[in-house]
């Protein structure tokens, strides 16, 4: 593809050489001259002058001149449009493989691929064009919807609902059940957790990411939410639209999270958190058992505060032996003073 | 179900309308005239009011009269039971699907169900009624109990021992080596794992979770324990009977836990710790390597300390700028006196 | 095997009973007298008077004397190779399970072992005399060197490299997408994932471990570098030859390890941080975005510091609420001498 060609289906303008041959993409220290690359700030735009890329996409404003570049409002959404032009996702063959295990009653939508050795139980559906990969397990009375994939080896327990477009990555499992036990006679005895998963369109989750079912009711992921490798979300938890969660974050039951939130990795929350809208978890934070984080606020550290109020303490701490040494200074020349006017 | 049976078969007393109709339960801000919830707390006997729900199980001392009530000792346990009777988990089928392996040399009792696709290696027994989900892989002289239930994708490597009555979740993995290596000419060699894993009957294990086999000797989880999603146990952990684990914690190697301990989610504990039986980790603290935390005592923060002297702390943080201006104020307020008394 | 013999295979002197059949191995609290075990330690030596063990692997300076031992430099090292002797890992029988799936145009090596239901998809090739286990998945253009064994229920996505000797435990997952979207009109868009996984020779991978492909370029394992399990390794990490990392510990996107350092377990490493060679990161540390710690350095804590500085803080804070005391009370003392001298 010619990068006039590539400026065009991007709705851009390029300057330079329009007929240079682009075959892929590449990042900016290793692309070649047919290759394309971005610049998304400052710091990348010293990078433009080493490079040896065939092509460039770069901000408006950008400076450096005499070679091939396309401008864009946003580089890096830019360049991702061109990763998904150049190097599209592999498109399974539609179609059973002859190993996979379909129920009677479960149905297949239309340009439906199951790979090897998977298993879809009773009452399940699969909506059209949705990819399942080898040895994915689907229980029974699951819906999937159309335009998804399920990479190989991912669990669905029985009842859950995935809507359109949802990409689930392998070793996922999705509506185990959630921890409750109830003490009796010296025995934890199971709460039967007998309730939903809900997980709604264009969410990604990712590898060997857990969803447990709520106990009653249900636990929900809203629409395009986006889950890391590794996180744990407990039963009924309820999470908003287009929130990003890093790997290996854990939230405990019932814990609700606002649309558009924001959460670092390996954070903890505790039950019953309420993490409103647009708030931003720090990575590591841990949020104990029913705060609330304001909306939009940025929250840091264990137990979780204010990021300006973290770095103030953080602060505090490193000048704190300077602090106390001066104090004991200023003590002991106040004492040499008061001895100089005390009688002998 | 009506009420009035409900209440005779959990051999309780109801008030009102014994002939109302139970089809399900619900939670009680959701339940309709048809489900049955419950109050446990104060709190929610507020909710009481509002609630449409059918019937509700109640403390003994609840006093919100007029509608139909069933009276229990303990009422979240009391619903728990009603949920198993009026829920009551799926039965699989009995039989070995025709897709799945196994050995010739595998014992299968009576009443098992084994999924599509799950394979059980040489020398392995598989006790009466147990469920083993499709996917499942059994390695060779594996021994499981009766009455378990193993979901989909779980894996169990040679040689582990396991209970009568144990749920593992889908994607656990029971019996890896643990992580052991000894460095030789600048290459960590593998420490070979030749140990065992047993679990103890009546254990509950959540998805991905980890159980590592011993290097020698045993990894032991005791009787009634229960176990949640992503924990990770090393090698030679003995962990005691009705241990809770909640979701993403680690035990390193070695680490012994008492009897009805209760450790947090995201819990780090290091090497050879030793846990005494009831004592309590909160989330996310961590234990230093051979630390030993008594018995019954309740621990918080990193490296873990007695819950009292960590809310100490963490006040005495809090307040220490205002501490720190307060002893500046005095000093300056000293500092003017004796620069009066002081001779010009 | 005698212990003659067993001291002649290792290279080492015995003294006492060289006739001493030997039948196993065992930890020196449980060995009798047809196993060996080992001493490593000074306290370790206390508990070989107390061992039934009919063989001790001991330190050349081992001083107790009137039993059968063996000498050596490294006893541990010594004994990993006498375990690796006399407990040799099952040696799975070569060939491809009829329930296997494997695609036409993948290349399978002498003497490979694929277990039951695992699926080898187009263009991937596995090298001699590696295991497969049942239920792995190996996606197309899959490379696997020679000797290597995957456990039962991994998975290896498309187009990922794997050495010679690797060791893969259930459940982990290599080369799932990485963790990067791009906002878009109020939605993340996905930035697709088409770089690629590199693991080393000799390297060991956990259960349930992720190792992400690169967005663009490369996510690469050193090798001989042994990640336990649940470890998450982010795209576009670069780990050094014969890195140690610890269960539940996780890196985020472009973090740069050097060889040979140790990184404990739960520890977080924030975006495109570089930890130099030899460095040590302790458990359940977290290190910032863009951090370096430098060759050798020992760090701890949250932000992580030199482990003297850390220390030196904790110290500090138990010590805080007494030297305040202290100061308060050195103030005090100084009122009372000040208002003595001022006039009434």
């Amino acid at each position: 593809m010619r990068v006039r060609e590539l400026a065009q289906w991007l709705g851009a303008a390029f300057e330079g050489d329009g007929e240079t041959e682009i075959a892929g993409v590449a990042p900016i220290e290793l692309a070649g001259p047919a290759e394309v690359s971005f610049i998304n700030s400052r710091k990348a735009a010293q990078q433009a002058d080493a490079s040896a890329a065939g092509c460039l996409i770069v901000p408006m404003d950008f400076a450096g001149g005499g070679r091939t570049i396309i401008r864009a409002e946003a580089p890096r959404a830019a360049f991702a449009r061109v990763i998904g032009r150049l190097h599209p996702p592999p498109q399974p063959e539609p179609g059973v493989h002859s190993t996979a295990v379909i129920a009677a009653t479960a149905r297949i939508g239309e340009g439906v691929s199951i790979g090897p050795h998977a298993s879809v139980a009773e009452g399940s559906s699969i909506g059209a064009g949705t990819t399942v990969g080898a040895g994915c397990r689907i229980g029974a009375n699951v819906t999937i919807g159309a335009g998804g994939w399920l990479h190989a080896n991912v669990t669905i327990y029985d009842g859950v609902r995935i809507g359109r477009g949802v990409i689930l990555h392998s070793g996922c499992v999705i509506g185990a059940d959630g921890f409750g036990f109830v003490m009796e006679n010296g025995r934890y005895e199971k709460f039967p957790q007998v309730g939903r998963v809900e997980i709604g369109d264009f969410v990604e989750i990712g590898a060997n990411a857990c969803i447990d079912r709520a106990a009653l009711g249900v636990t929900s992921i809203g629409e395009g939410a986006k889950i890391d490798n590794m996180v744990h979300v407990g039963h009924n938890c309820i999470i908003g639209r287009h929130v990003v969660i890093a790997a290996q974050t854990g939230l405990s039951g019932g814990v609700v999270v606002g649309d558009y939130a924001v959460i670092g990795g390996q954070v903890g929350i505790g039950d019953k958190a309420r993490i409103e809208p647009r708030a931003v978890l720090g990575s590591g934070c841990g949020i104990l058992t029913s705060k609330i984080v304001r909306g939009g606020q940025v929250v840091w550290g264990t137990p979780a505060r204010p990021l300006k109020d973290y770095l103030t303490q953080l602060a505090n701490l490193a000048r704190l032996p300077g602090t106390l040494k001066e104090l004991r200074r200023e003590l002991a020349e106040l004492k040499r003073r008061l001895s100089r006017l005390e009688p002998a």
